[in-house]
C-alpha cells in the first residue's frame, strides 16, 4: 500500500490514472457527454502555490511536533471533496493551517490543546484528511493561528480481547494498517467505507462514518464500545461495555462531534473473525420501482443481509458494466459460523416476486472463503465488477476533475414512504441545476445502506464544465439538491458528515434545543472554543 | 388488563398474591430459608397516612388537569423498587408530590413547565411509576413545591405509516394499550420489559429500557426513529429518519435523560409485523462455566437470537420448576418471514459442544404462530414455565416484601473477559451482606441479554429480614454489590436508570468530562434546574 500522497488529489500519486485506463474513461465520457471540453491541466508546484508565512509560535517542547513545510502545509489545506481538489488544482490554497503538528502519543494530544487553547490557536484534529464536506479546513479565521493535528504517529492496535472480540486502537490508524494488525488475531473491524485505504479510525469515529453491513450495524457508532478522547477540559474515558443504560450514552456525544468536542485518542472497538461462508447474488429489474419494492421488502425481512446494495440503471452501467432497465440489486450475506445459502435463497425469492431475475452464469455464488481484508464478496458478477470500479472512484473522479468535469457524489436518507417523492424531487433539483449551469448531466442513483424504515440513497453526477468555474457550478448544483432533501424529509448527511459545507442544511434539520445543548456541552468542554471552529457550530 | 392500581405496590388489587398461591410460596421459602419469620403485615390505609397539605398555587387554566386527592399523591410518592413497597407498607411517606397534573395535550406539558419554572416548583415526569432506582422519588426538597406530571391520558398511537413500519406514538401510552392499538395493522413494537403492563413508552425511552430482543436490538434505542421532547427552552422534534450521520444524535441526548433534559411527549417508534415462525429450545448445563462459555459462543455467532436467557441452577430451580447442575439457556427465534429452525439447531448445535443437553419431551419445538400481545416464546418448557413466572415475579416480591423478607434484584453487564470476576466479585459480596445482615439468603443469576462483546446479568436475592429494617438490611446489600460491580468494570445499570438511587455508583463511572456536558446541556435546556433534581445530576 505504499506510496507518496498526492498533495492535491487523492491517494497515491503512483496510483493516478493515465495510459489506457485514462483514455478508456475520456472516451466514456464523449460517448455520454458529447459536448465535454475534456482538455488536461496539471496541478501547480507546490513551490509555486505562495503560502502565507506560518504565524504560530512554537513551544520548544512542542516544536519535533510541528512542521511548516509548503507542502505538508499543503496538504493539509482541506479535504479531498470535488470542489477541494479542483481548487487545489487552481493553486487557490487561500487559507491554509500555519502548521501540522504530529502527536506520539496522548501526552502530546493534552501538551497541544493546552498551547492552543493559551494562545487562541484554532485546532483542527485530522485523520486520513478524507473528508467531503470541509471538515478539515480552515475558513474562518478568527484565530491567530490556525494547527491541525494529524494523528497520523498515533497507529496502533494496543491490545486483543480475544474472549470479548474487542480491540483496543488507537485513532490514526489508517483501515489497511488497522486490519494488518488485527489479522495475525484472526479478527477484522470489517468497516470498510470508500476511503478506507486513507482515512483513520478517528476520522470515521468523529463523523459517524457509514462501512460494511448494508443493514443494521451500519454505522462505525455500533462497532464501538468505549472512547478515549481527549478535550480541552480533561480526559474523558468511557467504561467498556457491551451495552449499558446509565444515562444518556457518553459515546453517542462524542461519535459524530467532528472535532469540536475534543480530540479522539483511541477506542475500544468490537471486532469479529474474519468470514468464512458467503453467498451473493445480483437481482436484475425491468423498472426502477419493481427493483425499489423488492430492496424494501429485503430490508424488512429480517434476513439483516451484510450486502443490500441497489443501483439504477445509470450506476450499474457505468460503474458495474450491466446494461439493466431499472436496476441491479446486489446481495451479499457472510459468516465466520455457518453456511448463508438459505437466507441468500429467501432474499433472492422476495426480489423475483418483484419480477426480479438472477441472470444465468453471473448472477449466483456462495461457499467457504478466508476473509479478505478488502472488501471482496464471493461471486456476483456485478458485485466484482462493482467493487474494483468503487476503489477506483476517487482516482477516476481526480482525473475527470483535471479534464474540467463536474463529478461528485452527495448521500441522504429517508423513511420509505418518502422515498419516491424525494428521490423525483433530488432527480429533478440535480438535472434542473445541471442544465442551467451546464447544459447538460447525468445522475446515477444507488442505495449504499438499508433499514427496515428506509433507504440511504446515494447520487452521483457527471456533468461538463467550464475550467475555472467548475466549483462554482458545483456548488449550485449541491445547494440545489440540498434544498430537495431538506424538503423532503431527508437528512442531510448519512454518512459523510456536516463539516462546513452542509451547516446550512444541517442547522436546519437539527432540533433547536439539541443546538442549544450542543453549544452547552462544547462550552463546557472547550471553553475557549479553538476546536475545529465552523463545524457543526458557527464560528465566533 | 383492568383492575384497581395498588397505591403501595406492584399493578392491580386484585391480582395481589393470596390463598393457595401465597401458601405454595411460603412453604417453598421455608423449605429454603427454614430461619425465614414470615409474618403478614397489612399496608396501612391511605386515610392514615397524614400527607402534609399541598403547596402548590394552581393557575386556574390548569387547574383541571391536578389532582392533590391523598391517595393519588401517595401513589405517585416513588416507584416501586422493594425499598419504596416496604417504606409504603410501613406508611413511610415523608416525602410525596403536592399535587399529581395530568395534561391532555402537548399544550398543557408546555404550560406546566412555564407555570412550574415560573414558580420554582419542581417537576417530576411520571410514566406508569414502575422506577426502581427513586427515579420518581421527590426526594431532594429545594423547590417551594413539588409536582408530579403523570402522562396517562397521552396514550394514543397517533398514526402509522405501513410503508416505512413506524408508529407515531404518545408517551404515556401503557404497554398493552400500545399493543392493542398497533394489533389491528398487524404490527407490533415487541418490546416487553418485565413491567410491560404498568410501564409507559416515554418510560422506556427516558430510562433506555431493556425489551423482549436478547441480542443486537436489546434496548429501546434502537426502536426509535425520532422524538418530541417538551423541555423549559422550547420543544425539541428530531426527523424521522432511518439512520443518520449528521453531527451527534439529538435522540440519544434524550435517551436515557430521565426527565432531567425536558418531557418526551411522543415518538416514531419502529415496529413489525408480528412472528409467523417461532422455534425454541432449553439446553441444560451440568456445569455453570459449560454454560456460559455455550452462551457466549452463540451470542457471538451472528445468529442473533430473539431470545438467549441464561439461568443458574437457583433461578432454574425458583422460577421454571428445573433441576440442573450448572444452569438452563432458552433459547428462542422467531420472524415473520422465513422459518427459523435452521439458526435454532445451530445455535443448539454450539450449545452441545459446551456438553449441553436438551432433555427429551420438553426442550424444543418449532411452527407457526400469530404473535401475541404478552411474550409467549413456542414450546420450550422451561421457557413458558419461566415466562409464567416472571409477570408474576413482581406481586410475588410484594407479598414477600408482606411478610418481612428481602426480595429485590439487580443488574449490569460487562465484557465476557471480566464476567467471572465480576460474577465472583458480585456473589462474594452479596452471600456477604447477606449473612452480616439477614444471617442467610439465596443469591440468584440469569443473563437478560447477551452481546458478541459480553452478557448483561440479573440477580434475585431472597433473604429473611427483620420487619421494620429491611430497608435498611437492604441498602446495604445493594451498597455492597454496586461496589463490586462498578471495580469490577460493570455498569451500575444495563436496563434500570440510574434515577437517584444509583447515582454514587453513576458519578463513578460517568466521564467527568462528559459530566460537564450533560450538565451544560441541562442548565441549556432547563435553566430554572426544576426537572427531576437530583436524577443524573446533584440537586441544587
Amino acid at each position: 500500500m505504499g506510496g507518496t500522497r498526492s498533495w492535491w488529489g487523492w491517494g497515491h500519486v503512483e496510483d493516478a490514472v493515465g495510459g489506457a485506463e485514462l483514455d478508456t474513461l475520456l472516451r466514456r465520457v464523449r460517448a455520454a457527454l458529447p459536448d465535454a471540453e475534456l482538455t488536461g491541466h496539471r496541478p501547480p508546484p507546490v513551490a509555486s502555490l505562495g503560502l502565507p508565512p506560518s504565524r504560530a509560535v512554537v513551544p520548544d517542547a512542542l516544536a519535533p511536533l510541528c512542521s511548516t513545510e509548503p507542502g505538508d502545509r499543503a496538504a493539509h489545506a482541506r479535504g479531498k471533496a470535488f470542489r477541494d481538489v479542483v481548487r487545489n488544482l487552481h493553486g487557490d490554497l487561500a487559507s491554509v493551517p500555519d502548521l501540522v503538528a504530529r502527536p506520539r502519543h496522548e501526552r502530546d494530544v493534552v501538551a497541544v490543546l493546552e498551547w492552543c487553547t493559551g494562545r487562541d490557536y484554532a485546532v483542527i484534529p485530522y485523520g486520513g484528511g478524507s473528508s467531503v464536506v470541509g471538515g478539515v479546513e480552515p475558513r474562518f479565521d478568527g484565530h491567530p493561528a490556525v494547527v491541525t493535528l494529524d494523528l497520523e504517529r498515533l497507529d496502533r492496535v494496543v491490545e486483543v480481547d480475544t474472549i470479548s472480540r474487542a480491540a483496543r486502537v488507537q485513532a490514526g490508524v489508517l483501515g489497511p494498517h488497522l486490519e494488518d494488525q488485527l489479522r495475525p488475531h484472526g479478527l477484522t473491524l470489517r468497516h470498510f467505507p470508500q476511503s478506507f485505504a486513507f482515512s483513520t479510525l478517528g476520522g470515521w469515529l468523529a463523523t459517524r462514518a457509514g462501512g460494511h453491513y448494508a443493514t443494521v450495524l451500519t454505522h462505525i457508532d455500533e462497532l464501538t464500545e468505549s472512547l478515549r478522547v481527549v478535550t480541552p477540559s480533561g480526559i474523558s474515558a468511557s467504561r467498556r461495555l457491551p451495552g449499558s443504560g446509565a444515562g444518556p450514552s457518553p459515546d453517542r456525544l462524542f461519535l459524530g462531534s467532528e472535532g469540536t468536542l475534543g480530540v479522539i485518542t483511541e477506542a475500544w472497538m468490537r471486532v469479529r473473525p474474519r468470514p468464512r461462508w458467503k453467498a451473493a447474488a445480483s437481482v436484475h429489474f425491468e423498472t426502477w420501482p419493481a427493483a425499489v419494492a423488492a430492496t424494501r421488502d429485503v430490508a424488512q425481512s429480517g434476513l439483516d443481509p451484510a450486502n443490500c446494495r441497489l443501483l439504477d440503471a445509470g450506476e450499474a452501467f457505468l460503474n458495474a458494466d450491466v446494461a439493466v432497465g431499472g436496476g441491479v440489486l446486489v446481495l451479499g450475506f457472510e459468516s465466520a459460523d455457518h453456511p448463508v445459502d438459505a437466507p441468500l435463497r429467501r432474499a433472492v425469492e422476495l426480489a423475483r416476486a418483484h419480477g426480479g431475475t438472477v441472470p444465468a452464469g453471473r448472477g449466483r455464488s456462495a461457499g467457504r472463503d478466508g476473509g479478505d481484508a478488502i472488501p471482496d464478496e464471493a461471486g456476483a458478477g456485478a458485485e466484482r465488477a462493482w467493487r474494483a470500479a468503487f476503489l477506483r472512484m476517487p482516482y477516476q473522479r481526480d482525473a475527470l476533475a483535471r479534464h474540467g468535469m463536474i463529478v461528485e457524489t452527495f448521500e441522504t436518507a429517508c423513511t420509505w414512504d418518502r422515498f419516491d417523492a424525494l428521490h423525483h424531487a433530488i432527480t429533478e433539483a440535480a438535472t434542473g441545476a445541471l442544465r442551467a449551469v451546464a447544459g447538460a448531466g447525468v445522475v446515477t442513483c444507488r442505495f449504499t445502506h438499508v433499514y427496515p424504515d428506509g433507504p440511504a440513497p446515494y447520487y452521483g453526477v457527471y456533468a461538463p464544465g467550464r475550467w475555472g468555474s467548475t466549483v462554482a457550478q458545483w456548488d449550485e448544483i449541491k445547494a440545489a439538491v440540498s434544498e430537495a432533501i431538506v424538503a423532503h424529509g431527508g437528512t442531510i448527511t448519512h454518512h459523510h458528515a456536516v463539516g462546513r459545507d452542509h451547516r446550512p442544511w444541517y442547522d436546519r434539520q437539527r432540533p433547536d434545543p439539541f443546538a442549544a445543548a450542543l453549544t452547552a456541552a462544547k462550552s463546557a468542554l472547550d471553553p475557549a472554543g479553538i476546536l475545529n471552529p465552523g463545524v457543526l457550530l458557527p464560528a465566533r
